[in-house]
């Protein structure tokens, strides 16, 4: 029985393959019968599972040891069956790659004993050669290729930190609050600034062009601290480094997904760079971002607040059911509008999955189609 | 030698005392020859004289012990001349007053033992009478007044924490990252989380109104956390108590200044409130919280970043120039976007005043007016 949607769907399809996963079809705007779900940070520290592999293992040993990164990459399609599967890593490990190491503490977070201080310090760093600096990287990538080719449903998604907040870990030497060191540089010597952003965003897009190769069929760009910026200086210190990277990846084919969290004043210049699918913060009503991406041609992903996740079910089933209203059946990917959190109780994870996995955008006829 | 803004002054000023102090004045838009300046947080770490009256006292003491806590509000306006004492305090001091203690801890900051998790710890909560209960924090005030009777230039500031960021700490316990349990209760319980926000804002109006009686001369409600909601709910929990506290002030005679951090997505739904002055973050350039302001007859205040003041002097100069251009010469105060950082450079901190303290809107004719 062909459906109104399915035939539409093939009208909107042109020079996209329906055999594609569904998170792509859906970043290409595919018409579709339900959204794809997936979680920002699904494999992590609220699964038992990931906390069994941890203990056995530090952070950085888990990223870089293929087999265990692969396998917590792949906890949350057995344990919920998302529509994609992430690669673990972290964004810090660009910086290792370009001479600038970092290591994680339990309590603090990322390190950098040798913060970017000097005109020296980034002077020194590295052009990167992902095949080679970052060979465990695609390791993993292609291991999950191996692992998901019974599964051509499921996407997978590589990812990297955008230039401007993998800048702000560099030169903070950490997590920041006030990003007193970040600013001062950009304040007082902004050609500096741009050198630095200059060289982290040739080594992101070689990065991310190297997943591609590697397997990843979706890149996520995740620029947590853009958000810090009004418009003036975000447009200044952010926007060309996004547009830069997006420009050197195969759009047409790979869609690209841009997160940047606390961006309500910036959605405006998120759009400019034409990322195929604008990943929404908590502060957006998605509503609204709907309304300014769909006139350009960019697909939605989000948004759900992830404390969310910590409320009764009796009252986060409407909230996912109204994301799925307003998502509709066309360029909207279900997500949280942040990663997801360390306490979060899995039970209410699985039943977002199954929500969205349930839902119809359409209502079936009753009566068949002849 | 009467200029022209002199002039233009006396028509604009009809009902306004013109020796009522500067800030008083720019509140309620009269035509000035320069803006008045104080900085959010002015009494603070980053000042010698305070961190020597800190090593003799803790900081919960020193918020209870009146002239301990008059001399601090008086540091900066010796060291620097600003325009405005605010009374040294802490938003914190509410809760405490309705009976949910506060401890402040070096490493941790603010932390409550008995954090507000039940029903039973919302019933529990008492009415205040700040004469009684927060009668120190009047006694502040009061020794202000007194030690600022030579002064009429100089206006002395009150102050409170908003409804939704007292809520915040008083929910989780402390600062947050995630506010898990607040919005736990906002999505669980939403009518529970308004009966708390209820009690709070008739505690804070009467603490905001007791602090006019006392001597404050103009009173700054502060909504630190009020930037963490999308606009849809930020209606529904934070603008109706704003709106309250406002409106049991007297406001056409003691200006009432807004200060939302991370606001871009709520400039309207502050603007609606009614505020005398709304104090702009880092967030939302100048000119435009300006272009929004004045047609609503709202003054402003803001918003340099408290990272330049870290910036070498000739980076900081123009950026302070370029915020006096921009506020003019009407309903303009100049402010920093966010309280000043522990380890900022005093000398820079005087640079900023003297600057804005030698600026002048207007250029005063060569010829005289006959």
């Amino acid at each position: 029985m062909p459906s109104v949607s399915a035939t539409q769907d093939q009208e909107r399809a042109v020079g996209k393959d329906l055999a594609n996963p569904l998170l792509v079809r859906a970043c290409y705007g595919d018409i579709l019968d339900r959204p794809p779900v997936w979680m920002m940070r699904q494999a992590g520290r609220y699964m038992p599972e990931y906390r069994a592999v941890r203990e056995k293992v530090s952070f950085l040993d888990l990223c870089k040891t293929p087999e265990l990164a692969a396998e917590v990459s792949l906890q949350p399609l057995t344990a919920f069956g998302m529509d994609a599967v992430i690669m673990f890593s972290d964004i810090l490990v660009i910086p290792e790659a370009m001479g600038c190491p970092v290591r994680f503490t339990e309590s603090v977070g990322p390190v950098f004993d040798h913060p970017i201080r000097t005109p020296a310090d980034i002077e020194r760093l590295r052009a990167i050669d992902p095949n080679q600096d970052l060979a465990y990287v695609m390791k993993i990538l292609g291991t999950l290729r191996a692992e998901l080719s019974n599964k051509p449903e499921t996407a997978l998604i590589g990812f990297s930190g955008a230039p401007w907040t993998l800048a702000s870990y560099m030169i903070e030497g950490g997590g920041s609050r006030n990003f007193t060191h970040l600013k001062s540089l950009m304040w007082n010597e902004p050609q500096r600034l741009h050198s630095l952003l200059e060289k982290i965003t040739i080594a992101v897009s070689a990065y991310l062009n190297a997943q591609i190769e590697a397997g990843a069929q979706v890149v996520q760009l995740f620029d947590t601290w853009a958000g810090i910026l009004p418009l003036p200086l975000y447009q200044q210190f952010i926007q060309p480094y996004h547009q830069q990277v997006i420009q050197s990846l195969p759009t047409d084919r790979v869609p690209v997904i841009l997160y940047v969290n606390n961006s309500p004043h910036v959605i405006d210049a998120i759009l400019e760079t034409a990322p195929t699918v604008m990943s929404v913060d908590t502060l957006t009503p998605l509503s609204t971002a709907i309304a300014k991406a769909r006139p350009k041609n960019v697909a939605v992903q989000g948004n759900l607040d992830p404390t969310a996740l910590f409320a009764d079910p009796s009252a986060l089933a409407p909230m996912v059911q109204k994301l799925l209203q307003e998502g509709g059946d066309t360029g909207y990917i279900f997500n949280l509008g942040h990663g997801i959190l360390p306490q979060t109780p899995v039970d209410n994870v699985r039943l977002v999955v199954d929500t969205v996995k349930q839902y119809h955008c359409k209502t079936i006829p009753n009566t068949p189609v002849t």
